[in-house]
């Protein structure tokens, strides 16, 4: 396995590889890898002659009041996960070696990014599109992997690359849980037991209103996404939003809806947790 | 030569062309070709294996009073002039072929595209920044050759080329003129023959001042712009704007600069022109 800590070397390899017609995949992360992660290196593994992992923890998708400086931090046991998958390149640059001083371009998507965490966290995406539209450019990737987890970024990610025609096809890995249903987060590792405890009522709600949807249609949506809230707020979590949306637009479901992300954002003490479903409406 | 109407077919041939190792050379333009482009296409032809020229009238370019609907096009000629010149293909959308009716995502440079030509048309960098992104990834180019005639335009591409890390030298091809001194452009055609005449006060007062600042420096600019104003609208010119600004960062030279680019937008009649000289300062 290589790692590269430049955008040079990086993109040096990458169109070497290109050039020779190797199918490039890549799995951009912000370290601190999980299950979830190893998941998406298996699927990248699969389809990929060579598999690039980044690691870099963004600092254009934090806002100001966010959680960058204490973001979790594991290179050691996220290098030994990418060896144990297979991965053949990580690219791991310093925190202040992927943007120029005065960068002064953005890549942004302005529908789709600005609802559900688009209104809480509203630089979030284009620090999101941003970075991984230059990924793209250092990796030259034909397949890039991203988990359903965060299921508002990867409708961002495919509508960006549809927009800007992107040779790359972007793949969909599954969320994956823990036993109990949690879903995996490097943000986990901020909750206390207590909390990670009172967070299961996430998961537990949205099993619940996905078999009440499946069941009975999107009639009475409104009053599922209602019963959530108290649910969780009774179990001392502070909802930032619990919504259905048509996965088409990311816009309120309507007679033609064929599917749609019931998602939710919630604090649990200072930290926010995301989850979702995906549901096929009849 | 072969002529590509979208874009599936083009990415196709790119990325084939890429993995078996050709160097590829773009000239983005939007028809109309005279000799300005002619000379882009020779120096691509220099030093690509395969060279791709697109011609296409960019609406997000243009703002809802300016010329989208009159602008110029003659295809046939177009095509002669590629294939005189050895394109190997040219890549022509229709209008509606380029843009998704939901696209959502812009590519845009924040600092650079906002003043000089950004001033009075706000949109236009943002519609350049983004078709150029999406002609890139494509056409998968090594090189891609932009004219000197829009300085500001190269400058903003430039800048775009570094902050997202696309693999692509970008060669700044000279400005081409009349003998008369006009610069070429395909917005040329609009003026009459008096215009045509009146509007080489442009040239004629950029040489001058290029003269003046390479023997007396900067000291005086401010004076030999009010001095070209003056020039300008006596030969019945309406100027948009004259600057001179810093190459490096398109701010108002200092002590530090080392070159400057001289430019100019002004009306004739209806019909805006732009030209420039970029001056080394002692």
């Amino acid at each position: 396995m290589e790692i590269f800590k430049t955008a040079a070397e990086l993109q040096k390899f990458a169109l070497d590889a290109k050039r020779s017609g190797k199918i490039i995949g890549l799995v951009p992360t912000m370290g601190y890898l999980h299950a979830g992660h190893a998941s998406l290196i298996d699927i990248a593994r699969k389809k990929a002659d060579i598999v690039i992992v980044s690691i870099f923890v963004n600092p254009t998708q934090f806002g100001p009041t966010e959680d960058l400086d204490k973001y979790p931090r594991d290179f050691e046991h996220d290098l030994e996960l990418c060896t144990q998958h297979g991965a053949d390149v990580i690219y791991a640059p310093a925190p202040d070696a992927m943007y120029e001083a005065d960068a002064s371009t953005w890549v942004e998507e302005v529908k789709l990014s600005k609802v559900l965490c688009g209104v809480s966290r509203p630089i979030h995406f284009r620090g999101v599109t941003t970075v991984v539209a230059k990924l793209f450019n250092l990796t030259l990737p034909d397949i890039a992997v991203f988990g359903e987890k965060d299921a508002q970024q990867l409708l961002v990610i495919k509508r960006m690359v549809r927009d800007l025609n992107f040779p790359v096809e972007i793949i969909a890995a599954p969320l994956v849980r823990q036993n109990d249903g949690l879903a995996l987060s490097s943000r986990n590792r901020y909750l206390s037991e207590t909390e990670k405890s009172n967070a299961l009522v996430l998961s537990q709600s949205l099993y619940a209103a996905r078999g009440a949807i499946e069941s009975h249609g999107l009639e009475g949506v409104d009053l599922i996404i209602e019963a959530m809230k108290e649910k969780i707020t009774a179990a001392g979590g502070r909802v930032d939003y619990v919504e259905a949306l048509d996965t088409a637009n990311l816009e309120p479901p309507t007679a033609e809806t064929k599917e749609v992300l019931l998602a939710l954002a919630v604090f649990f003490g200072t930290t926010r947790l995301i989850d979702n479903q995906i549901i096929q409406v009849k």
